[in-house]
């Protein structure tokens, strides 16, 4: 690489001959790391135009850094790097020389507190991980979704990736949404009652901005998808957790005068509980007498393998009184950042100027490669594909988990690609998971899909989403034993 | 396109025959448009053994829908939505037979009040388009990019692409916005102290979010890129809008207890004006006498091919006290949504926590490919094109500008990719855009970047970024004629 002329600035406020200065701002670059050993740096005649000074002032600064092994010459070629260079220096702590800012006075908002992630981004070094949520390279159909990402690139797609869309999706995203996604969940909506998100999480926290404020009341599972809970508690909303059962959320369990429900009816998450559609319309009624909202989490429902998917609990509703959350994370990638909401018009009108004014839209390659991905088929074949994997896996899981004695604590009714487990009273899984890390065992214990101060330590979730069949059992059994350890204390 | 099985459901509740309620279920798909002329059912079988009936009941409803002409047979082909089948009816206006929300008061909280485009997006089929932010195809590396896309779909980078990043950042885009971007406009940074955004609309949004509250005070410049007033509005702080001047924000017009100063100082938006390093300094200082943060947009700096860009303001910060905006909108195309904010590792921490909550982060796949562009140096020669090509364009407007009287507000050392632009007093400029676009000439009007209820409205903005230079004089001459008829009234 050849360091750009352009990075070179002369500062008008330095001490020292200028040719000081050059060789001080060559080895500063190379003690800081930013110039590498075996770069190539400028030539004498381009630093000397850029900078406005002699060729020779450059020359003799080149000259005099190649005497202390800061640089090499190789003749003709030019100046590099030389491969005797200094190491670079450990990285400054702070920025030299100013008044430092007070930042426990600056920031406005804080929103650290709400993220603790736990799940290590190397997830797939592990040999047995059974984290949720990622994706298995041996599911996914890299080719068609090549090819589709390819004519996305086409000279007939150049608008559609790159204009500036303002508030607007693309429309072929939308309409395939509309006659084919959505007919499948038995909703049927118009282009104006649907909006692209930036995944079912940027839905979520939309949503929440659009429907709640410090007066408002909203009602969540317990337990629930943590980051739903960190969403609302961003948003001051006063926040009602609802014990669910093992047909999910109870509706006369909600309190009075709530105005927005969340709820995941299709597949309970984490205990993949199904609702069945008495307690469905229960649920709308409860929801109508209050003058409430219900927003829709239908994260995954394509994995029904057990039993097929049941139609949204949107379908049922005939007040316009539903939000419906769908996403593509689980079905093609969670790094495509592509989910959707569909509801009544006043609600995408208001979450459609939010979104313009967070991030305007979702880049429109993306959007344009998912519409031929789902138009020429490549989509329903994916998700044939991973039901049938997902479905050997999942009768794998279950045996071994049969032949190792752990207790599943979830319904089992759906499928999915997760299973909500639940080890003896009085063990602590957080400590039970630093250990199996230990031996590349990796999953999500369950504290964090509870509520409150006072939360279970015994839950977890093992998500068969991608770990291969044939390692499943020694997964299994290392839970076992470690859980046995345990109990041996 | 098959009609897909799965979209067909009975309603539990529903009256009526079996058959009676398949031929509904069709025909009412056919009337709301959903089914299309020449669309294939499913097969008699299919469809009975998902509705859970017998395959005769479905025979007979077809064959009823096929003596209805909703329907044809082709025999063993199977069954077809006929080419005469009814027109879908216009669509209902509201869900039938529930109870509406009131979406007076479901609506927690408004947005729909701040966003007012006026930006059409059939923009590319005017002849005289003088929008700003668009991209052109012919200046665009279309070849490259397409390529360095493919590389970012191959199987090595298949982990960038699919994996949820959580709140993290493809690291090689990172490292090569510290090495390559970062030291071009004199700024040194570390991994933590940088965070990718969905373009500078997001960074804007992020950075408002972090440093203010309902009792901080923001000082933007009068006219200022209008969707940041947009965001600092909802942000519901203090907002002070402070005249510039040619030399852009004058620092001591702020006034003191100021917070946040939001400046775009290497070319005021709208104006063009370059901020003088002597007046960059006293920025700074004003800055830290008031314990201020400044906010640095520092939007388009590479097209300043009419002098040598300056270092950023960021470059002259000693305190950690300027947060630096960056984005690809400009040098690539806004369809990407890619941007990153710089700033003190507090600041960063924060944003990079509520970006987690609201969107997690831009999708892999993109990250990757600007990766690649940037680092095979075809973002530099990219630069260089649209820089030349800029230039001439610039001489084009310039030139027919001077023929046909025009005249120019803004100051002009910089380049960039459009002109401020100011009609006899007197002139709205709105009433003039909306004739003229009858004629095929678009263009902004200024009054959108004016602070306050009395905002001028001879002022309009002419941009060269996506008009051939050979329709330049044309489009000028057409305005020309539209201002002289304005004075003749």
């Amino acid at each position: 690489m050849v360091i750009p002329v352009e990075t070179f600035f002369l500062d008008p406020q330095a001490q020292g001959t200028l040719q000081a200065q050059v060789q001080q701002m060559i080895s500063a670059g190379i003690l800081s790391g930013r110039f590498r050993r075996g770069e190539k740096l400028p030539s004498t005649r381009k630093l000397a135009q850029q900078l406005g000074i002699s060729r020779i002032t450059v020359t003799l600064a080149y000259t005099e850094l190649v005497a202390n092994d800061y640089l090499t010459s190789r003749g003709r070629s030019g100046y590099f790097v030389s491969d005797n260079a200094p190491e670079p220096m450990p990285e400054r702590s702070e920025p030299g020389g100013g008044v430092p800012v007070d930042w426990s006075r600056a920031i406005g908002q804080h929103y650290t507190s709400n993220f603790a992630l736990e799940r290590p981004l190397d997830w797939s070094r592990y040999r047995y991980s059974f984290l949720y949520g990622q994706t298995d390279p041996t599911l996914f159909d890299h080719a068609h979704w090549r090819l589709c990402a390819l004519r996305a690139l086409g000279q007939k797609d150049f608008q559609a990736m790159t204009a500036d869309l303002y508030d607007q999706d693309d429309p072929q995203l939308i309409e395939f949404i509309l006659r084919h996604s959505l007919p499948r969940r038995g909703i049927h909506a118009r282009p104006s009652e649907v909006l692209l998100t930036l995944g079912a999480q940027n839905a979520l926290w939309l949503t929440a901005q659009v429907l709640l404020n410090r007066q408002r009341k909203a009602a969540i599972e317990n337990p629930c998808y943590p980051a739903l809970r960190d969403i609302l508690t961003q948003s001051r909303c006063q926040l009602a957790a609802i014990d669910v059962d093992e047909h999910g959320l109870p509706p006369e369990a909600i309190p009075d005068g709530t105005d927005v429900i969340f709820t995941t009816p299709s597949h309970q998450c984490p205990t993949s509980a199904t609702m069945p559609v008495d307690r469905r319309r229960r649920l709308l009624a409860r929801a109508r007498d209050m003058g409430a909202l219900i927003v829709e989490d239908d994260y995954e429902f394509e994995m029904s393998f057990l039993a097929p998917a049941s139609p949204a609990l949107k379908s049922l509703d005939a007040d316009g009184r539903v939000i419906y959350v769908g996403s593509f994370s689980k079905s093609l990638f969670p790094g495509l950042r592509l989910g959707y909401l569909v509801g009544s018009e006043p609600f995408i009108r208001e979450a459609r100027a939010l979104r313009a004014s967070v991030l305007r839209h979702p880049p429109g390659h993306i959007q344009r490669t998912a519409a031929y991905f789902l138009s020429l088929g490549h989509y329903d074949a994916q998700i044939r594909r991973m039901s049938k994997a997902l479905a050997e896996r999942r009768a794998v899981m279950e045996e071994a988990i049969r032949q190792y004695g752990l207790d599943i604590a979830g319904t089992r009714s759906f499928g999915g690609s997760s299973l909500w487990m639940r080890a003896p009273e009085g063990t602590d899984m957080r400590e039970v998971a630093a250990r199996l890390r230990q031996q590349g065992v990796l999953f999500e214990t369950g504290d964090r899909f509870f509520n409150g101060p006072d939360v279970p330590q015994n839950y977890y979730r093992l998500a068969y989403s991608s770990i291969p069949a044939e390692r499943i059992p020694q997964g299994i059994r290392l839970i076992a034993e470690a859980l046995r350890m345990k109990d041996g204390d």
